[in-house]
């Protein structure tokens, strides 16, 4: 990044305290403006935020009604709100963080549609020199279907021949853009004898590994969405490591929202009307195996039920 | 409804076809523009609808490309699409719907934000005297929480009384308004000698009971997670049998999309974490009422568990 | 409202401050959580925000980069994003209030879909015996096509005749409702010897004056889409009074982006094609009345046309 | 495109039409699933559609009622509605469409959020050697805040040089590319002696010229909004292509619609408050340019509204 800017977000680490009676998160209030970085030239950095876990309480209580009295304290009801799915008082709190990341992570998270973003913009902006490569140790190999164990990572003189290919392009990308806007930083040619490509088209030349950012908002409720969904073991590193900090950061701000939702959603699974089925017929004393063989879920159903169980390979039966 | 507006509708039913190369569902042309009774008054009536289970499958196989070459034909990517909650692919499918529903159903109903909805509007047009008076055997008593079974039905003399006194009330509405709009219907007065208040004013002594109608229009995978929420038993009878109605033409419009919703998401459960770990200590042959009852869960979070795996009330120990 | 919870609402007026150092704006700090009426028993409360003009400033920025450094002052900024419609700069700031409205201003109210919303519900809790009577003044008569002039109010006699119909309807409309709720408040009948009607039930015959309640939280841009609608003088008075009351926090909240609204959203007009193509003609020396006479537009497009101008009726032609 | 996949849209061109009794457009079942090129690799494929230009007269009848009777026929309500801003009539028709476009041209495009997506995904499969070049006469160069007129585009040497350098870099990107997924397109590697690097790890390395594709569904309201910025000379010209195509579809689609759309929405200008007035100033004969000099108006606002008349300078005041 460069200096004045890098200057300017350290300056917002002294910015003094103002009283205020909106709900506030002492633990947050430590954390915001800090840069955390993630990835090689990443970060996440807490901007702003709205509510707290009362914040979700008032706004459930005004709702549900008398309902929610006989759930008579916070955690409880912010517990029953996460296990029914009401989650219109999740809602009620908002968050806005600073986020730079790889613009092929920036591609999978903008597909979450119900947030504000404000993007830099390398139509009118150029873009640093700054471009993710992996560390050796994530340099996951392509997985295969019949290969179900854990996927492999290239390793050795392999590896290092990667990290040298993809530095390399993005390198050179990076010299062609910059002959090609031709610009000291300041709208001034480098060389006064070419002319200046637009910007617009100039960036085109730069790889998805190149950096860019955003001013990212969006309400608790979407924020566990997308959690939910990119601190899965089935989400690329690259967008995870970001969601598992910003995980952090949620359960410093709202603590009984963040335990409902790792008990019963990150935690927890979902089992069809079959799958349920089979359970009772186990718990009611009945032969699981015999119910699980004679259930008619395809091959890929039945390993998955199985992985959700912990189960090994069902019994050869005969 | 009004005779001519009765009359334009059953003309639609006469529109002659004429030929597409869009994808068609014969079994929901058969169903379009008739008038499908709801409640007293109310219907649901199928006025348009983009898609079928083969334009699910076609944007998936983009999506996911190579990886769901695996599953071979429609009916399993579908499932797997649903078990994953791969749920983009299902937004391909789009459909329009005319409804008549009381305004107390309409205000739960427009919640569901993620929908295109032109409403009748009172502000510009008169309203029927048409309100909904809830069958005897719906005449539901206020459940209380100490009592558990099923919930109990006003009747007799005193359901007779509630009947009467709805009846009573909603006519006396409807006379005053009718008094207050002063119209003959075509803007000219019933009493020339009185003024005609404002329209957008005079709806105002409507009950909530009164039946509006509107034209509604939603992609698939909203419109399944409405029916997730207004089929359950949870939700109150008033729409929960619009949406059975509305269950009925998913069924016929996307059968492959409908049998996984059947099976994932209508007849299934979500288990938390605890429950999770229960459920696997009695798979491998522990004791699963002794994990239950040191289980950290709460009584109600207890209850609701049994009740998912239809357990009755839990041993005494000691 | 219950003596309780105004003494809930009253409370928090004495929260004492705690230091932020997220963005604060005093004069909104003055605001929050005090009961602003509006109608007869209604009113807006605020009850959180985040961001200021700064945090507009800032994203726009990020989002446009060098572009706007030669709009080098925040209100000038603002003006040109508000110019441009360049709105998700304003989307970065969130407001969240309290607000207090009949039921048939909150079905208008609920159509703007992009806000997050906590309702009362009348499901599961029991509802005040509060309704909205018009004031004399507001008492509206049905405008008609061929009166163009000031819409007439009802008066006198006839204006105390709607008064006491309206007051009549919903007092019976209540007494009926507290009779099938047959509920003390707490849940014990009233008459022991009479079952409770459901609470979900029994609302439907409740008149759509009665008030309502909710939490309403939306970001800036929309905010400002649904003031542009609601203060408009062809919105219903009931909620351009709401819209009003709003306004002037957003004013005292985001005083650059208010100002910026004022001139080119509340009061600009948008022209098209044909008229601006007219205004040319008479700003290089034309003759308007001819352009005018010869251009295609219908009469009712003449009419809008003269009266954003501000024009008398055309001159006779021969 | 892979020569199946070029086979299986063909074959869909062959698809034989059905009977139905939805809308249908004549002069839109002709485009159905046709490839209109745009750029040198992309295009746009009408894969669906739903609604017309009556089903928007259809959802406004109902909507605002006996209001809209004064408005006798199709073409004028649907102007009156474009006038008015009554946009949720137009919600009432939607479109899907297949896309092939510059990953750049996506990333714009995708800030559209008011859409169902469904985007080929590079994690999954292997992306084409498909890269955008632009030809020479839409090389242009960066515009600069002095140079008010025409923007200039590279020629001669100077473009063969930008065209050379964007070409070679994204041939080494893809033969980079090619050596890190090490596939034969079937899973196999094309080198048995080295790993398969993880395909979402490989795409990293591609430039944001590469083609991606993929099925975009959005109702007409939104699907204008995104016209009437993406049509504008602002933007910038590979996404106006798109935008320019598939208003010529729209066009066929709904003509009623999109001539309102012309007039009312790209053909017509927006005038503030101050800027109104002026123009009343010059229209009831008082002097415009005085009151252009007086105005409180910025260098820049001044500059823009002079524009937006088609006026030259201001003269020079003593």
């Amino acid at each position: 990044m460069h200096d004045d800017r890098q200057a300017q977000l350290e300056a917002l680490l002294e910015t003094p305290p103002t009283p205020t009676r909106r709900p506030t998160v002492p633990a947050l209030e430590d954390r915001l403006f800090r840069l955390y970085p993630v990835l090689d030239h990443g970060f996440v950095r807490l901007v702003d935020y709205m509510g707290d876990d009362a914040a979700i309480v008032q706004a459930a209580r005004v709702s549900y009604g008398a309902g929610t009295k006989t759930v008579n304290n916070d955690r409880g009801l912010i517990r029953y709100l996460m296990r029914h799915r009401h989650t219109t008082p999740l809602e009620m709190c908002e968050i806005k963080l600073h986020v730079k990341l790889p613009i092929f992570v920036a591609r999978q998270w903008i597909r979450h549609r119900t947030a504000n973003v404000n993007e830099y913009s390398a139509r009118y902006s150029i873009l640093d020199r700054e471009f993710y490569i992996p560390s050796p140790e994530n340099l996951a190999a392509q997985s295969t279907s019949n290969r179900q164990g854990r996927d492999q990572v290239l390793e050795g003189a392999e590896a290092q021949r990667v990290l040298e290919l993809l530095r390399r392009d993005a390198s050179t990308a990076y010299d062609t853009y910059e002959y090609l806007i031709n610009d000291q930083g300041d709208g001034t040619p480098v060389d006064e004898d070419r002319s200046q490509l637009a910007r617009e088209l100039a960036r085109m030349n730069l790889s998805l590994n190149y950096y860019t950012q955003w001013y990212w908002k969006v309400d608790l409720h979407n924020l566990l969405h997308f959690l939910s969904l990119r601190m899965d073991h089935h989400a690329q590193y690259e967008i995870r490591v970001y969601a598992d900090l910003i995980g952090d950061m949620v359960k410093d701000w709202v603590p009984f929202a963040w335990e409902a939702f790792s008990d019963y959603r990150l935690g927890g699974s979902f089992f069809s009307r079959e799958e349920v089925e089979m359970i009772k017929t186990a718990l009611s004393g009945g032969d699981f195996e015999e119910a699980f063989a004679n259930s008619g879920l395809s091959g890929r159903e039945k390993r998955e039920f199985r992985q959700k169980l912990g189960l090994g390979r069902a019994p050869k039966r005969d």
